[in-house]
């Protein structure tokens, strides 16, 4: 794999508790809490070494977010992969028969685009792919 | 969070498969395979930037990872972090009133000594605790 992580999604119900635990186990310093109204989620980072970890938390009981907790409960979510140029990376994958939930890129945290892999094609895990536009 | 993502733990259902699978559509560089059969299980890793991924196959049906495989089906299993000195770290955790599920540091993949909490403690994830002795 020529991708570098960039974060690991884990997904959590509330995201006051979840920073404030966060803080008191590991003296974390987390970044600021966004909230992507269109998605019903809030995300902030953690960094963690090299690698970010991302939590995420619903917005509203419609959100994916949402439907996750229900269906597995709080934890781990998704891998995130860094890719230099994702239009030409989902054209790369396409071509190999990986199902895309997202054909084109879309705006993720700010400064990012990011589009989903189906879990199915990453062997059960989902997996996203990210490319700085700063 | 002071301490760096060491690794990410992914459970497969085939190692063969899964390194097939990961050469095919990331053309990923990937360890050699490893087995521990104490543990009932088997696992590779594949350097993603300064984080690893590691991929799990059970080699039994009474590993843990078989026990996952039932419940949960293929996918991210758990995230670790390295530290420095694990003894101390599980002793810190512990009076914080982290539930640990080793409570001494066990033997890792070769060169590493591990120890993994109770996803309760960790929000419904499962987190392993990593420190180097070579």
């Amino acid at each position: 794999m020529n991708h570098p992580v960039h974060h690991i999604g884990i997904v959590v119900e509330n995201m006051a508790q979840a920073r404030g635990e966060y803080e008191r186990l590991w003296q974390a310093e987390i970044g600021a809490t966004e909230q992507l109204t269109e998605r019903g989620l809030e995300l902030c980072f953690i960094k963690c070494g090299n690698t970010l970890v991302e939590l995420l938390a619903p917005l509203r009981a419609d959100s994916t977010i949402s439907k996750f907790l229900r269906e597995r409960g709080p934890g781990l979510h998704h891998i995130c992969y860094e890719v230099q140029d994702l239009k030409q990376e989902l054209a790369r994958l396409s071509a190999l028969g990986v199902e895309l939930l997202d054909t084109v890129p879309r705006p993720g945290a700010t400064g990012t685009i990011i589009a989903f892999l189906h879990p199915k094609s990453g062997l059960g895990t989902l997996v996203e792919l990210l490319q700085q536009v700063r």
